[in-house]
């Protein structure tokens, strides 16, 4: 099948699992998980192959070993993969939520329902638990999906997904082609290509992989390419707490895209060296050079600078950062106010460590990924960002020249 | 000053608006409302130079009748104009408005919190009133704006603009660089390229404009290109309900988007002919082309066609339809309920008129477009969406470690 065949067979299959119930839904995500643990036997074999072919690359040097670590499924991360998907089946329903019951006249009731958005086109790299937590979240928020997995899972993406399309196959009612997989790359051009078909694109994967997604497509992306955050210690910031919060942000998972890139220090602030001796103990590598100061380390590199106070710390930011996530260390509320509204960021903290921007950590239940985006979907994105919503009104032949003429009027009463 | 400075200028003007308080940006709607009333001579001046031009353009065949009649400002369309810039001054702050609070532990506050998305790039056809608009919805959710107004209404537009200017400079706090316009066509063009600085475009215009907008930019637009709203008379529809609801939706203001047209008639409807009939004794005129399926007519123009059933008008209007609003008349609520859930629009109606779809209609107070978006904002959009939202997170000292390892627990106890 051609990739435009497979978008409109992907349509027609978002709009049959639009109004599907939500038991359904949850009967399958239950039957999948079911499903997956009963043949995951066969799943590790495809993931042998897949790492035998990735050891070869590794060896000449053409993938690195930390993709290669990512490549591999183990009994844990299995596990946790299986859990996962039984805990998006235990969440509310993200569509058919009535947001807004307006009743606009007598008879005439305007209600705001959420709903799936529609196709969703997933471009992720090499890490095989996304294709079921992916199937997952689409599933559960009655969506269609396009998957194009990295080529090092190929494998270990087919395997999966077809235990899980003849699980669905098996169940009465539940509309063909919801989930549909993808493999070379004139598909990710054609995808890019196709807004008719595909309302939304997500990509998964490294700062290149997402950047290149953003300049090449018209069809809204939702995601980050840059994680670029920041630690503002302020003139009144506590010592220990700004030592504990630093090391926290930077070391406890590095290449975190919410782990802190550079630290803003208040000239004024008097146990700057102390701060910068505690660091120096610990993992971190700190490095004073501006080139720096638009990059993601990805590692336990920290760049610091002095700065002459809070407005020239948010300037900064709002510079330099990628709009991800920024704390400040402060006594003075006052200063962590200004701070939190004047920082143009998904994530604004006080006192607080950057790593907290996570989807679990807010407590949505699941994740989609974290937004940069200043439209739809901002910061940790949870089932919502893959919902929409439609107005329903229901009349009893009212007609608008009644109330243009004067005959009748609105009320505008809210009926939630 | 070249595009990129003002965007530039225009950036930091999203910045510093972004949370001025809401009794300033109140006091600047009714100030400028009290300026446009005291220099309403200049403009109406202006505006007949524009007039006097466009005058020789419509004799020469270059700009539409329809085209002249909207550039014209009277007494009456610049009441409804000042009086529009007071009700939005009325409406409530969309900006600041907690919509999430969550304590994820002891000390540990999620905030998520509505706030502006920053720069806005207007680009409007001739209608002048469009100015004071949504300069008025920029300043009220706190929003930067660049606008660029039809060429018609350059005189108008300028006056109108350096007003509302003047008045902001006299304010005390009031950021410069707000409020801006540009006039070329090679301004377009920058842009729509200019994703660095803006976050959103809104075209308002025609069809036309709309098209080369959205397959212009990488930038999210907001609105709608075509109108193309069906109404399905049901097997078991009241003929005079019928009657009346589709006399309204194609003949109250055939040239507005939400006017229907194509209606699709159920074959086994008894009244079919008393209905055409009925619809043949009024202005409409109804043609039976299949071209014209896509075909937005803007006039008293009304394609129909005879359906096998529900099934296939539902299928008729998500082929030839544009997503914006489509209504069925039917006694039947099995009907109509998957009418509602699987015809996917923006609106979708029971027994009502499709012209209902309007912001003031739906009682947002104001109105920015119709999107016939699936992400962001869908249907009329009030100035909701205009606003994204950030999250704050206030804690003591908090690290992830603490988390990962086991020694806290989150607890996400809702405090709103």
């Amino acid at each position: 099948m051609d990739f435009e065949n497979i978008a409109k067979s992907a349509k027609s299959a978002a709009l049959e699992i639009a109004d599907i119930p939500a038991e359904l839904k949850n009967q399958a995500l239950f039957e999948i998980a079911k499903e997956l643990e009963n043949n995951k036997q066969e799943i590790f074999e495809a993931n042998k192959k897949d790492l035998e072919a990735a050891e070869k690359l590794v060896e000449l040097g053409e993938l690195s070993q930390s993709t290669f670590n990512r490549l591999k499924l183990d009994e844990n991360k299995m596990r946790d993969m299986i859990q996962g998907i039984r805990d998006i089946a235990k969440l509310e329903d993200p569509v058919n939520k009535k947001l807004l019951v307006r009743e606009l006249d007598t008879d005439l009731t305007l209600y705001k329902v959420s709903c799936p958005i529609g196709v969703l086109g997933i471009i992720f790299e090499a890490r095989p638990d996304v294709i079921s937590q992916i199937s997952s979240l689409a599933i559960k928020s009655s969506n269609a999906v396009i998957l194009k997995g990295g080529k090092e899972s190929v494998n270990t993406n087919k395997t999966i997904l077809s235990i899980i399309n003849s699980t669905l196959d098996k169940i009465e009612g539940f509309p063909k082609n919801v989930l549909q997989q993808v493999f070379s790359r004139d598909d990710v051009a054609e995808m890019l290509k196709c807004d008719k078909y595909i309302n939304l694109i997500i990509p998964r994967g490294g700062n290149s992989l997402v950047k290149f997604i953003k300049e090449n497509t018209k069809i809204p992306v939702l995601g980050h390419a840059d994680g670029i955050c920041h630690i503002f210690v302020d003139e009144t910031a506590d010592l220990n707490m700004a030592v504990k919060i630093i090391i926290d942000a930077k070391t406890q998972y590095p290449s975190a895209c919410n782990a802190v890139e550079t630290m803003l220090i208040h000239e004024n602030f008097p146990d700057k060296d102390k701060l910068l001796a505690a660091l120096q103990l610990s993992e971190i590598k700190l490095i004073d050079n501006p080139d720096t100061w638009a990059f993601e380390h990805g590692d336990t590199t920290l760049a610091f600078k002095t700065v002459s106070g809070l407005d020239e710390a948010i300037e900064h930011i709002n510079n330099y950062g990628s709009g991800h996530t920024d704390s400040i260390i402060t006594k003075s509320i006052e200063n962590a106010e200004k701070f939190m509204n004047k920082v143009d960021s998904a994530g604004v903290y006080f006192n607080a460590s950057t790593r907290f921007a996570d989807g679990f950590r807010y407590g949505f239940g699941a994740e989609v990924g974290i937004s940069t985006n200043k439209t739809h979907a901002r910061g940790p994105v949870g089932l919502e960002g893959l919902t929409i919503y439609k107005y329903k009104l229901i009349g009893n032949g009212h007609i608008v020249k009644d109330y243009v003429e004067g005959t009748k009027q609105f009320h505008h009463k809210d009926l939630i």
